[in-house]
C-alpha cells in the first residue's frame, strides 16, 4: 500500500512533478509548421501541447488509453438521496463485466481498455451525517487502490465512477472545498424529484455541520464526506501526475473527487483535461472553481467514465493532426 | 445533370421528404429501457433518435460515412480579402490528394472516407463587386456535382470546403439573407489582419449594393455571392435530403453554403446538425439564425470538413450506446 498515513499522501500530493515545457514548446513551434492557418486547429492545438507536456514527450503517442471505473456503496443512501436502489451499484457492475453498459460501447468507440474496480460492495461506507464516511485506513486504502491502478505504460487515462447516491458525496465534497451552500453543488443526480431534491440538500447540510471541524483539510474533508470510489479517483489522479499519464476527468462525481488535489496543490489538476460538463447542477461551477474549462457539452450525466470516453477521440484527433499532418515546406503549399 | 434550370432546383428544395417519426419513436422508447438513468446520455440520445429519423431506420447504422470536400476559386481575392495567395486552393488539394492535411488525419480518425472533388480550380468564380460570381448556368453546375456526389449507399455525410477567400462569400450570403449588415457576418477567416478586415467588410458591401436587386431570391444569393464549392455543399445537402443520408455540417462556409435551403423551406435543414461552432467571427450567430445548435465548440477555424470529421466519432458513440446496450430486463438491472 504507497500510502501508510495521511502524512504519506499528503506529501505525494505536495510533491508535484512539473510538466515538460520543452515538450510543449516543440509541439507549439511544430503545429506552426503545419498546413493551416495558425492556430485553427483552436483546442485541438492546445490538446497536443498538453499531451506532450505531461507525457513528456515531444512528439506524444496514444497507443495505450485506459478507462478505469471505481465503484463504491454509500451508506448515505439510507437517507433516500437517490432516485435508485443502492444494490443498483453492483448490479451495474455486473452489467459492466457482461458488456451492457454505455461505457462498455464508448470504451470501444473511443478504442480504449476499461477496466472496472469495485471498492468493497458489501460494505458501504458510513453515513456522513453521523459518522465519518471512511476512517484514515478505509480512506488510504481506497486512495492506495486507485494509485496501484494507474501504471507507467498507459498514455492517457480516463476516470469514471458508479455508485448509486454518490452525487451526495460529490456535493458534499464540493460545498466544503469551496463554500457557497448545499443548494449550490446539490443536484438531482440519476433524478430525484422536488422532494427528494430538498432532502439531499438537508442531507448535505447535516453532513457539512457534522464533520465542521475537519473541513480545512481537503483529505479529510475527501476522508469524510466522500466515499471510496472518489478516493479511489483520487489516488488514481495523483498516481497519474507522478507516473507521466494525461488524464481526462469525467463529470461532476469524478471532478469533485478530483478536487482536493486541486485545493492541496495550486497546479495539482494541470495534467488534466475535464473531459466534459455534465447536466448535473454542480459540474459547471466546479470546474469553474478549478479553472478547468471542459472541452465537451453534450448534457450527459451518466457518470461511468462515459464524457470521457467520448473525449478521447478528440484528444487522438488532435495527436494525429499534429503527428501527421504536413508542413507547408513538405507538402509545397504557400505560406501567408 | 440533375438541374437543367433554377425552377427545377427550386422546385427540388421545396419538395423534400418529411423525417421518419415513427423510427425515431422506437429510438426514443428503446432509449428508456436502457441500463442508464432516462435522459443521461443527453444529446447522445437525441442523436440517435436524429439518425434514425433521417435514415428512415428505427436502428440506424453507420457502415458508411463520408466526408467531401468541394474546392473552388473566388474572383473576389484580387480584392485583397485573404492572407493567403489563391494558388493555395490549388496546392492544399494537392496536399489532400498525398494524405497530408488536417482533414486526412481527421477521416481516418473518424473511420470515414475523404473524396475531395476540385470545381474547375483553373477558372475562378466572377468578382462578385463586378458580377454575378456565377451565372445561371455555372451555378448549377456546381450544384448539380455536390447533388450527383451524394449516394443512396452513405450513412451519414459530412461537408467541407477549401477555397482561398471564401469566408468572404460566406459572409456575403449570411448579410444577404439575415440582414444585420456586413460587419455583424465577417470575420478574419485564415488571419487577415485589421486593415484586411476592414476592406473585407467594403468588399462585401460593394457585393450586396452590387445584387441588391436578386437578395430576396435564396438562390439568386448564392449564385451571384457564393462560389462554386457552397454551391457543390448546396447541392449535396439537398441530395442527402433526398436520398435519406444525415449530414454533418462543419464550420461557417458550409453552413452559409446550406442556408439558402434552410431558407427555401422551414425544415429544409432539419436533417442536418450543426457539427461544430468555429471561432470566424459569423458563425454562432449564422447557427442561431437557423435554429442549429452546435455539438462541438473547440474554437476550430480551419474549413475542410474538420469540425464535422471531428463529430462523426459523437456521433458514433451516440449509435453504438444506442444499439448494444443492455436493457434493465437484460442485465437484470432495478429500474427507477
Amino acid at each position: 500500500m504507497p500510502f501508510k498515513s495521511l502524512e504519506e499522501l499528503r506529501a505525494a500530493c505536495h510533491d508535484l512533478p512539473a510538466g515538460d515545457d520543452d515538450a510543449a514548446a516543440a509541439v507549439a513551434a511544430r503545429q506552426n509548421t503545419l498546413t493551416k492557418p495558425q492556430g485553427s486547429l483552436g483546442r485541438l492545438e492546445a490538446t497536443a501541447a498538453w499531451l506532450a507536456r505531461w507525457q513528456g514527450r515531444a512528439m506524444p503517442k496514444l497507443d495505450r488509453t485506459k478507462i478505469f471505473v471505481f465503484a463504491g456503496n454509500h451508506g448515505v443512501t439510507a437517507k433516500g438521496v437517490s432516485a435508485f436502489p443502492a444494490e443498483v451499484t453492483v448490479q451495474m457492475v455486473a452489467n459492466f463485466s457482461h458488456g451492457g453498459a454505455a461505457i462498455n460501447q464508448l470504451a470501444r468507440v473511443a478504442g480504449a481498455e476499461l477496466e472496472v474496480i469495485a471498492l468493497d460492495l458489501d460494505h458501504p461506507t458510513g453515513d456522513f451525517t453521523e459518522t465519518a464516511a471512511m476512517d484514515e485506513a478505509a480512506f488510504l486504502a481506497a486512495v492506495s487502490t486507485g494509485y496501484d491502478a494507474v501504471g507507467e505504460d498507459i498514455d492517457l487515462v480516463c476516470f469514471g465512477e458508479m455508485g448509486i447516491g454518490n452525487t451526495t458525496p460529490a456535493a458534499a465534497i464540493s460545498a466544503a472545498l469551496f463554500g457557497g451552500g448545499a443548494e449550490k453543488w446539490t443536484g438531482r443526480g440519476t433524478g430525484v424529484d422536488d422532494q427528494g431534491l430538498r432532502r439531499k440538500v438537508e442531507v448535505i447540510e447535516a453532513g457539512l455541520a457534522r464533520h465542521a471541524a475537519a473541513l480545512s483539510d481537503p483529505l479529510a474533508i475527501a476522508a469524510c464526506l466522500g466515499g471510496r470510489e472518489l478516493a479511489a479517483i483520487l489516488g488514481g489522479v495523483l498516481a497519474a501526475r507522478h507516473r507521466n499519464v494525461p488524464v481526462l476527468l469525467d463529470g461532476f462525481v469524478c471532478t469533485a473527487a478530483a478536487a482536493p488535489l486541486g485545493r492541496l496543490h495550486p497546479q495539482g489538476l494541470a495534467h488534466t483535461i475535464a473531459a466534459h460538463v455534465s447536466a448535473e447542477a454542480g459540474h459547471r461551477s466546479l470546474l469553474e472553481a478549478l479553472g478547468l474549462p471542459p472541452l465537451l457539452d453534450l448534457g450527459m450525466r451518466l457518470g461511468e467514465g462515459s464524457g470521457a470516453a467520448v473525449a478521447v477521440n478528440i484528444v487522438r484527433a488532435a495527436l494525429e493532426c499534429h503527428a501527421r499532418m504536413a508542413s507547408f515546406a513538405e507538402a509545397g503549399v504557400s505560406d501567408k
